[in-house]
Order: C-alpha cells, then sequence, then structure tokens
C-alpha cells in the first residue's frame, strides 16, 4: 500500500518500487527480530540481497529507514528539528498536535499500531519500541532541550503518548477519542511540556 | 492462587473457597463476554451454579466483583473515598501513588495486567477495560469532585495511568521503570490533578 502511494506520486520505474518494497520487507524482518540497536543498514541489505549503499540512497539514515518501515508519516529527526525551531514554551502542544493530526488519519497508523500491539503482548516488539520512541524521538527533544533527567523526562512523556494512542485510537475511550485533536492537544499538550521542560516535582510544598 | 491466599488467611471451610472460586471464574467469563455494563450479577450466579444472593454475599456490589475477578487489589469505591478525603489538593499524587504501590508488587498485577494486553488485541477486553476504568474508576473521582467535562478529564487520566502502566510495567521503559515510586507519582500526580480538577487548555494566552 505504501509503496503504491509512493511510487504513483513520483513516476519512479517500475523495477526500483519493487526494491524499495523489498527493502522496507527486510527492514520490518530486521528490526522486529534485532530490536532496534541492533539492527544495521547492512543487515536490511543483506535481507532485501541489496547493497547497503543503495538502501542509505532510498531511505537515508537507519532512524529514517524504520521511519519508513513502520509507515511513520513523519521523519522523527525532523520532527524534532520543527519543534525546537518553534520555541520552548509550546513544544508540548506541538508534539501532541504532530502526533494527532497524523495519527488522526487512519491511513498512517497501521503498521505503527501494530507494532503497539505487538509491544503488550511480545517482548521482541517491546524492546524496539522502547529503543526508538524514547532515544530516537523524544529523547532527542529533551536532549536538544538540554534538560537535565532528559532520559526520565522522555520516558514520562512515552508514557503520556503512548497511553493517549492507545485511549483514542485502539480502545477509543470517549470521549477523549472524538474530541476534536486541537482540544486534546491543548489539555495534554502542557503536560507534555512540564515532563519536556518544567519542574519534576511541583508539589513539594504542599506534601506535609 | 487468588483463592488460596484468601482461604489461607480467614481459614474458610473447605467447601466455600470451592464455591467463591467458582463465582470469580464465572465472573471473569461473564465480564469477558458481555462487558463490563452488561454484565450481572445474576448472570454470573447463573454461569457458577449458585444463587445470585451468594454472590452479593460473598463479593457485594457489581464492581467489587469485578475488583475481586481482576485481582484488582482494592475497591474502587473505598479508593476513591480516600482520595476524596484527602482533600483535592494532592488528589493526583494520591492516586498515582496508590497505584504504584499496588503494581509495584508483582503478585498483585497477573490478571489486571492480562486484561491490559488483552483489551489492546481484543475488542470485548477493550470495551470491558473502557467502561469499568472510566465509568467505576477516574469517572467517579471527577464526578464526586463536581468539576464539568468530568467525562473528558476521565478518559485524559485514563491515558496518562494506562500509559504509566504500560510504560513502567508492560515495556519497562526505563529510567521510569525503575524509578522510586514516590519520585514518579510526584512527577506525574500534577498531571492526573490537573486532568481532575485544573484548566484543560492553559495554553490558550500564549496560542498566536
Amino acid at each position: 500500500m505504501a509503496a503504491g502511494r509512493t511510487s504513483g506520486r513520483t513516476g519512479r520505474r517500475p523495477g526500483e518500487s519493487g526494491t524499495r518494497d523489498a527493502i522496507l520487507e527486510a527492514a520490518r524482518r530486521e528490526f522486529s527480530q534485532r530490536g532496534y540497536d541492533r539492527a544495521t543498514i547492512r543487515g536490511v541489505a543483506g535481507g532485501a540481497g541489496v547493497d547497503p549503499a543503495l538502501v542509505h540512497y532510498f531511505f537515508g539514515t537507519k532512524t529514517e529507514l524504520f521511519a519508513a518501515a513502520m509507515q511513520l508519516p513523519v521523519n522523527p529527526a525532523e520532527v524534532v528539528q520543527a519543534l525546537l525551531a518553534g520555541g520552548p514554551e509550546l513544544i508540548g502542544e506541538h508534539l501532541v498536535g504532530t502526533f494527532l493530526s497524523v495519527w488522526d488519519h487512519a491511513d498512517n497508523r497501521d503498521v505503527f499500531f501494530g507494532l503497539i500491539r505487538s509491544a503488550v503482548t511480545d517482548e521482541h516488539a517491546a524492546t524496539l519500541l522502547r529503543e526508538f520512541a524514547v532515544r530516537e524521538l523524544f529523547g532527542q527533544v529533551a536532549a536538544a532541550l538540554g534538560t537535565p533527567d532528559a532520559e526520565l523526562r522522555a520516558s514520562l512523556v512515552f508514557s503520556q503518548i503512548f497511553g493517549l494512542a492507545v485511549a483514542r485510537y485502539i480502545l477509543r475511550v470517549e470521549p477523549l477519542a472524538s474530541t476534536p485533536a486541537q482540544v486534546v492537544a491543548a489539555a495534554v499538550g502542557p503536560t507534555v511540556q512540564r515532563y519536556i521542560t518544567g519542574d519534576l516535582d511541583p508539589g513539594a510544598r504542599q506534601r506535609p
């Protein structure tokens, strides 16, 4: 499906789309069998029977290849850059809004939501999702902002974004599932914002 | 396992523990087949081959029966009361702390975490978890506090607690998985607090 869309848009030669598909298939196998950290471009190339240089040529970095293989509709590195360019004050709301605007279109979530489902029941998929989401996505946001406790902050962001995705799209908890994306982003954004840049123990003074 | 612990502690007559087990088994079947809302004490009694009055006698309300069948270590109604008695200011932190103190002990999470896993892959289990968590647990907290948008607030709380449970216990995202419970409760509590009693659009003034 993804390959059909891609070749339709760019008018590539027929053989190229088959090669791209073979690489994406091999990438999904490599990532799911070895996890994100241990997967290599070389391993993907071997699985697809092509030269590693061709994998780089078509898909760029390992992060970008993962995003393509999992049908993440955006390049994580670009998301991080765009978020940081917007200034740190509304980064939480932008982050939540970006995910919702992508996931609200059902076409964009089949493979990635399959990964979420697998991650909850299968250890390999759990490792894959954990490594990718924390390190490549939320971890980069926290690290780029230079906040202390970047890893704890990244994992807290993950807990909220993951819970939101499952509640809205998989469990379809109402009224959250049918509330407009910008209302949800406005409500959940400040949570992500505080996890990234704010006080992680604001209740210290009130506690007995 | 639950029955063994229970009968060991209270020294009930042998036949009674068998009856309780049969009721809990029937309850798990009834809830998973019919969902939380459509499940009835009468249906459970029929499944276990006992009188409905006996189900009430052993387990109380439908909510309490569900909590027992799912090995929820606490009675949801009591949690709600305890939280409200503590005053609204730290309710978020208390709520998160209560869940963590229970789930940090692995014995307490087998059946309930099984339900979480099923909910992500199976529509019946999804309905069950959704109906119970939103209405009986978080919804009651919001309703008792008398806040507007109680249902949206409840579903936002659900998204964070659910995501936290999966990240900490199922995916074991580090360092979140090994951070002491009170540190996590201090960090996540204010999120739940704002979802229950706070401003759901605090960024309105900063937005262009």
